[in-house]
């Protein structure tokens, strides 16, 4: 049987039915039944306070209410695409349980600022989540740097090696673009963190609503101050798209390197097996397919939240149904970047670093060039010439085949009168030690980073747990 | 229990269960369950008639692949999530039924080939039915058309008032728009019509398969020339992806036309309420619905294109796990496509034209100022010149608070001396008249060029009827 | 003649012309010529300070680098392609003014933190640019809003006329999505504002710099903590990017509703003169034409983000030279975003609002219908059966072309029982003035919400100021 | 002094300045000046046969058109800001030269179908020049294939080595992504290939036209057949868009794989010096910037094709100035992808491949894997326990440290008996003779591919040739 629909009245035709399932929004906003019962239950608790119900109805309804709460917790509430969507299953649910008093639960509130509502509570708990799982991320980036922070390896720029480094340097890299992502990840969960309940169809309601109230009621930092703008605005979707844009971008670069460190040619790093797929086909393959679909999804990502940018591109005030499409980006991006966070802390914990590998390359290729011209400069000569000195020292080495290390004194003299008294590092490890700047390689320099970064990560989660106290019990049947 | 995975023989840990998940693609590539079996069916075939299996073994092997097939009909064919991929799903299936002879089957065929022929198969059926839409939305079209070339109506530029049309004339400028979408639609099914198998793992096979039969018995237009690029090439996905782009993008300009012709303010139209949805609390509201989500939804059609371009960005050759995401954005916005083409001509056929409102717009605000001009240039006077007399006129008119058709014998010849003698066209109807160039706005040419149109979508429908019969030739049991 | 390059020494072959222009990109990086120009002066009174060349070598080359910026300021300074990018142009230059000590200057940098460095200062101009010119708009936006607090006009929802509203809400909406603007902006300078000099190549400097004495010289905020991320990083651009599109995606949707209230079918506004364009043909047009392109470049502006995610996808660490593609999108956005800023406030401020027309449109269309089945739940009914009813009546007054205003009594009555002794608002004012909570249209409401939003204005304005005052200070000969 | 505009007569206002210089298109459409003197040349000449003007006129106007050819030739042709946009500048230049005469030439005409009909003719030799390019690129590619035919190298899958293949084999693959290429390009070509000049402001011109003369005398292949469609119609600018975008994705490819052959773990390929360039900081460093701007280039071509989708999503027709944004998405990427055909070509003909490195890592790392499994296969073996086999083979002889060279007889034999009287192909030559299927890597099918590739070389060259003569006469003074 069809269920009843919120707005018939004025409705001669009932609806074409290839038409009712292309506007039904129930087969993905079902997600938000958690946060739509939520919020019908602050709701009518201060309309009940404000008097605008009595409190013995304002009780019943929110009994009705969690008697639903606890059907989705059995598994036992149905939905179908007959309800068009979440708001109006639950409702019909409730009409069910509790009869005609159902209907005063919708006074003062339309499904714009609900459906708004729900979905900015629904934001805070996908932002929530996904800030654990970065910190998760660094977490394991840290234990596997921690013991590096003297393995040296070639750093590179234009995919050429360019100056040894060590492995806890790269490593730490990527635990400040994720603490990059943390703070995005934060200002979108603020930016989210707003009750649109009060502004109505989009004018405002014209009952004694408590606004504050609801909000408080649900955990929220705040109302919004513009009825038309609360049901028209959808920027909060696009923070929380972009910022985990740059989650997953980040992820794209490390798999990249993963990929590269185990093949054939780098042999740097063993993914486990555990993480790592076969081939049909090929018995001896053993293939990054985790950290390659990691790079390939970014691509979804990105089109997520390209699409959904053009989605909004010139549409008028207030709500128009195009709007209905964010939700489907916004999830499908969320369950995308959360399942990479799964996966990736513990690929990382289980990687086989193979340094000897590590070693060699850094070393390999002049690597070292670089440091030979700043002992010129630290001698006075000019940069610029130490530069050319150097850069014709390498030509005529690859053309006898030759490393820096095979240079006897006399011929280092001869490059440089400089070079007959003092000689530029000719181990990565000396190489990387000169590198003492804050920010720089030397492994003193990366083991107080890792102290600086461990202090920051705690601050996050000191945030995330009491956020997630709030959640918690704002999201628990009392 | 954990179904055998088709790769397992050198690796020695278990896979990580949740990295078994991210990997799996099962989930969505089950859609192509008819085209891997199919697939296989023509192998299968081929290998017998070359001779690398015995005729008895292809005949069991492919009468197993049959039961499957039985299987999915009948909805007993049960695909989880540790099955993987679709491949494996039915391999497994098939060692069940009937034992290790299904190990023959993967003879000169790698899992590579094998996903890139189902794809294809897959794509060429998703495209056919996409023109059969699209042709269908056509007629709808052509009907409404066909009984208004004679309603004259505002033409707009800039969204102002321009020119007076005839409403058939506009309908047809989006039949026009839908037959380039067929003609790209075919170009992409031709560039998908190219069997893949023999390809191998992408170096091609060592046994001496029949290429050109396989490519025959499955309907395919011919085989792929260089093994390492049908295994490494996704252009005709983006191909398809990109022509559903255009079908959508013509849908989203059809339903902005649509959302505002509705609008209180233009009323041009009335959609039926069959597509129309209300508001909770709003009584009187209708809105829309259906164009909206038409219009918002493209921007998720742009975005899997975009998305799909981006992860195909830099990837070396030939097959990456990145690619498996082609799926589900190939899927996904067929569905959208798919579902905007199923409602749309019931929509369109159900439209009330509200002429007078049409008509009575189309005289307003000096639309008619072009005509008056151009009759000033057809008495020798330089265009330009003309343009500024008139855009005077219209000037004082617009201070006086007068039309066109207020104006006096002597204020007409006051404003230049042809008029003394010589009147503009005063009404929609003369002026639509005068335009009776092939593909202008006169009735005459507009029922000409609806003629025309009908022919070209009668060619396009011969050509879908004769794919179509190949395909259910192919894809059902003998 | 062909330029020195900075890196020829070990290279044999000259470059091909065709990739030295392919190559280059001083076409486009000149513009942050000053940028480059102070980040030397900054490093090289550094170098100066810590001893790593003499005081009078810095001085020297300090003077020299003033000469260059002075022959900027005089149009003088000649930059072309054979210079390859703009740190070469000024290197190339200074050796032509002061000799071989020019040599010096790239002690301990690299260009990796010089490119970065700069782009970076100047991005935090651009953003303080684009802030500036959001507030303008904001008061421009507000000052037409302070004189239409009760100027009643619809508010809409699916482009069908809703609720009335008063025009300054409309407005105030769109101020509150620049408000956010603000903060995102910031927040994007606040990433921005990070010195990178140090982090040479990609492993760090091997001199004893000063990197916190580098930062305070250029104004900035803070230094990079780890130096392969400071040269491996473009988030900074992409949050830049990022807070544009949404600034011209708001933009996007004010544009759309000025076109179509522009339109013969709205008349809401009047575009003036100045903004407007007209027609080569038709005499009569007037066109809005300033919205439309800043509707249609937030294509490109969304274009030039999602294309620069996609060239981030998958980089290794640490520098490639497809992030050198930043700048043109960078740039390109700016000036799209920055000229529509430029024209916006003016067009605002000379808007012709059309109130009868709005006034007409606030209360046709049965658009108070909700207050009429509000008025039924306030006496007790459900709101759902509230809503029936009224959608009933809806439905009989359009079949006999009546509006409530033209029921009876006994009518109203008939209605509802509610009705024969109270009567719901049927005027738009009386409507309006019941929206009066926190954020609803309610003059009294909306005048409240626009003092809230000048303060927060005037915050915005402060920090402006303040960061202006060091930028100006930083960027200017001393 | 401001220029006059040609739409002037019913303002009163004079042009904002800032609002002026926002609107103007003239800094990039004075690109098409030869194509809009073109476009008009024909227009008049047809004019003057219909008899709408005198032959007189026409000859004046005519030559007074090709006056203004020749300054463009000797570059004395002045376009300023204030000429609004290139037609504009031609007509105000053409009154200066032949006085009041030339407001003749705009009878019958609109810029509406004049920018139209310029960008598709400038759209049509754009694409012919890309199409020239791509074949350029082939004929690299097959020069350099031809030398290879027999040089092995691993192929790849997942980025791990695979199987071998031959380089001739690999480079194939790119000749045939890039005949794919040309015919999109030349598809997209055809669609653009209309001319648009009748259909007037977008009503369709009330002259006796001669429509076709004018698409015959500007080398057009057809007329469009609804004017509205006509003015409102994108489509072929988003082809040529995408045609491009594949160009480019295909490329960003062959960059990857560059990028790592040139880098110091594979060294399969170096790149010549006059492609490379190198670093001011590291004297060894030589670095593909070529590969890698064209790979991050491809970001700026995807984020062109889909800014051009998003402006135009939801226009309603017809003309709307969003859609003057389409030729800067147009220019730019057709410069960025010409460049890249430009220098590819000769990077391609320079590249030393470093056989020997290719050659040992063609047999490394158990890549003859398949082979083996084949041969068991062959023996009746159902391939999937053959799989299994020989990857308890792989793992075994992995944790042993040996290869499959290393096994001694009685060792394979162990394995499985079939190795006891037959041994798989041990060397990667062995291997890729196996595959000697259409398609396939073995040398002799590899050579017959590059045959029919030429062919196809040979036929887009014939379209190329007959279709730039054609261009060549019409864009050429008689």
């Amino acid at each position: 049987m069809v269920q009843k629909r919120l707005w018939g009245g004025r409705f001669s035709t009932a609806p074409d039915e290839i038409a009712a399932q292309f506007t039904a929004s129930i087969l993905f906003d079902n997600r938000m039944v958690r946060e739509d019962i939520r919020g019908s239950v602050a709701h009518v608790r201060m309309l009940g306070r404000q008097g605008i119900i009595t409190a013995g109805e304002a009780a019943e309804i929110e009994r009705g209410l969690w008697l639903i709460w606890d059907e989705v917790d059995a598994g036992t509430f149905d939905f179908s695409v007959q309800d068009e969507d979440i708001h109006t299953a639950v409702e019909n649910r409730l009409r069910a349980l509790i009869g005609p008093l159902q209907g005063k639960l919708h006074t003062g509130r339309s499904r714009n600022d609900q459906v708004i509502t729900d979905t900015r509570l629904w934001t805070k708990g996908a932002l929530l989540e996904l800030a654990t799982g970065v910190v998760e991320l660094i977490d394991a980036l840290a234990e596997v740097a921690a013991q590096h922070v003297e393995t040296v390896m070639p750093g590179y720029t234009h995919t050429q090696r360019a100056q040894p480094v060590v492995l806890a340097h790269h490593l730490h890299a990527y635990m400040t673009m994720l603490q990059r992502d943390l703070q995005r990840l934060r200002q979108a969960y603020e930016r989210a963190d707003v009750s649109a309940l009060g502004s109505a169809a989009m004018a405002g309601a014209t009952y004694p609503l408590d606004r504050e109230f609801v909000a408080a009621d649900l955990g929220m930092g705040g109302i919004s101050v513009n009825s038309m703008d609360a049901i028209a605005d959808r920027d909060f979707v696009l923070d929380a798209l972009y910022a985990m844009s740059l989650v997953q971008l980040h992820l794209s670069r490390l798999s990249e390197e993963l990929i590269y460190w185990s093949s054939g040619e780098f042999r740097f790093v063993t993914i486990s097996d555990a993480y790592s797929t076969g081939s049909s086909i090929m018995p001896q393959k053993k293939n990054a397919d985790v950290a390659e679909l990691t790079r390939g999804r970014s691509g979804r990502v990105f089109g997520n939240l390209m699409g959904t940018l053009a989605m909004m591109k010139g549409l008028p005030l207030t709500y128009n149904s195009d709007m209905q499409e964010d939700k489907e980006a916004l999830f499908e991006t969320f369950d995308t970047v959360a399942k990479a966070l799964a996966v990736y802390p513990g690929m990382i914990r289980t990687l086989t670093v193979n340094t000897d590998r590590m070693a060699a390359a850094a070393i390999a290729d002049f690597i070292l060039a670089t440091d030979a011209a700043d002992l010129l400069a630290k001698n006075g000569i000019p940069f610029r010439e130490a530069h050319e000195v150097i850069g014709s020292l390498v030509g005529k080495c690859t053309a006898e085949g030759k490393t820096f290390a095979d240079l006897t004194d006399a011929e280092w003299a001869e490059v440089h009168p400089v070079f007959a008294t003092q000689k530029p590092p000719l181990t990565a490890e000396a190489s990387v030690a000169l590198r003492d700047l804050p920010g720089g390689t030397a492994p003193r320099q990366v083991a107080l980073a890792l102290e600086l970064a461990s202090a920051a990560t705690e601050d996050a989660r000191a945030w995330i747990d009491r956020e997630r106290a709030v959640r918690e019990t704002v999201l628990s049947k009392p």
